[in-house]
């Protein structure tokens, strides 16, 4: 583990029980299998990022209600839900090291329980008795659903640019990141300015942990990924390390990365071959460098609040999302 | 056309032109294809039973706002996500005598086209402003996958009880009428107990409807049901036509009608045998009769309200409910 890993969760380690507890207690489906397939990915080790973000943004704001906990995993069980149907639209086999959960309970349990986090998570938010938490909460999951249509739309396309793919990832990540930063402000009754600032954090650090992710499926190996590199490969989405050298290759070299990545059944070799070429036309460079421009507007964001140790591990967090090895 | 159906067309007429351009209005999504899935089913000749009787109960209770048929969108657009999930879950092929959309566009675009009308359903309620409704809306959502889950671990149990049938239906069907009836009292700031006898009435409705659309699959032709006779038993579903006749049937009988429904791939003339077999064992005649108790409570259920044409067109559609052809 990195040091600056070991401080963040040295210093939030109270607040992950406490959020992980809530994930437990606020699960109460009347039918066992449903909390079975639920609990086989909720409980997969994941990083409780997005709850995290909402309890330190609200005790960013001073909020000292009691809600913040249960409320948090409102944002846990709607990225669940996400997960369970985007592994099934992906046609996906390996999450977090295991088995995804349509390979073991099938595809129609697998949707249904995603509806039933769906409306959990909705149910939860409706818990506030907060209006605006609610409809930012309702209008987020529109844009979810959007922003992976969006993606499968655009399946395959070489010709995807850089402008559509932030507009997917917008969508189907930084929005969460957004939403979960924005309604602690609106649940610690914040003024707008700091709701803004928070929202500001979360969304610029969601496209920086989009683009992160989308880096390790061409850098990590296989084992550290808990999936296949090469993944959103085979599964035609064309990201931004891919975007980037596409568009600055010459001829010859364009021709052969369009070649691997139309056969969706590349080999491990083809693989490595194409990463050194996406290595060769900037394309992993050029996307780490994007994604820490978002990282620095995203600590910039915060300069609003006075030093704390909260705002302290908020910018740690912008750090990592970088730095982290999945 | 029935005549009880076409005076029920005729009273409601304007409700139902008002009903369709807000299922129109209130479906934005930024992609045209969301619009394009969801259309297909959303604009394929539903009956909108579940606005209008939303509708027409706040009506009942004196509402005289505006936002009664914008909100009434959120229900149709929640029932039809959940057809979407379920014709996937179901495998089914054709609905309404339109090809199901997962046949169309596939099983990915139509997981997320549901998520994001499920979704859009929750913003609609959150527009509303009023807590409870949300929270109605939200819990509803939760029981329906729920009930869906419930159905499906049953599928093919031949030992199925009319109780666990009951309690499958109560959720997949009936919360909807009920919820539907519900929030309209809650938008119209109705007593407790105008609430309460709306929400008896509807509840006691959708069980009926529910019943009523389990015997078809064994009464309608194809051509009149939309789709292929049989369909729920080939699909393992037992309704209470089949958990009737079982219970009620001699051994040779059961062991007949057990062996027909076993072998899902059973013949045109092996399913006449078998609804000949239902209508023996009472199976046919007792689901009219218990559909028929429940249409009774609905009525009463409306004994609180004074006499207006309002209230006639609700008792006139809870005897369409089972006097219909789909």
């Amino acid at each position: 583990m990195t040091e600056l890993k070991q401080k963040i969760l040295a210093a939030v380690e109270d607040d992950l029980n406490d959020i992980e507890k809530a994930l437990n207690d606020n699960l109460t489906p009347y039918l066992d299998l449903v909390s079975e397939v639920a609990g086989h990915l909720l409980f997969s080790g994941g990083k409780r990022l997005r709850p995290l973000l909402m309890v330190l943004s609200a005790r960013l704001c001073g909020y000292t209600g009691s809600y913040d906990k249960t409320f948090s995993t409102a944002l846990e069980y709607l990225h669940t839900a996400t997960l369970l149907h985007d592994d099934l639209v992906d046609d996906a086999t390996m999450r977090r090291g295991k088995q995804v959960a349509h390979a073991n309970w099938g595809n129609s349990i697998t949707v249904l329980v995603g509806d039933y986090l769906l409306a959990r998570a909705l149910s939860i938010a409706a818990g506030t008795g907060i209006l605006r938490v609610i409809q930012i909460l309702a209008e987020l999951t529109e844009n979810m659903s959007q922003g992976e249509v969006h993606q499968l739309m655009r399946k395959g396309d070489i010709n995807l640019k850089e402008e559509e793919y932030l507009e997917v990832i917008r969508r189907k990540t930084a929005m969460l990141f957004e939403a979960a930063c924005r309604v602690s402000a609106v649940l610690a009754d914040a003024p707008r300015e700091t709701e803004n600032s928070l929202a500001e954090y979360g969304y610029n650090l969601g496209i920086a942990f989009q683009m992160a992710d989308d880096l390790f499926d061409y850098t990590l190996t296989t084992s550290d990924l808990g999936k296949k590199v090469g993944a959103d490969l085979r599964e035609g989405k064309l990201t931004l390390p891919v975007i980037h050298a596409l568009g600055n290759a010459s001829n010859g070299d364009r021709e052969a990365m369009i070649q691997i990545i139309r056969n969706q059944d590349f080999s491990d070799e083809e693989f490595r071959a194409l990463v050194v070429l996406l290595d060769k036309h900037g394309g992993l460079s050029y996307t780490s460098e994007v994604a820490a421009s978002y990282i620095d507007n995203a600590k910039t964001s915060l300069s609003i609040f006075n030093p704390s140790p909260t705002k302290d591990i908020m910018i740690d967090i912008a750090d990592y999302a970088l730095k982290r090895k999945i």
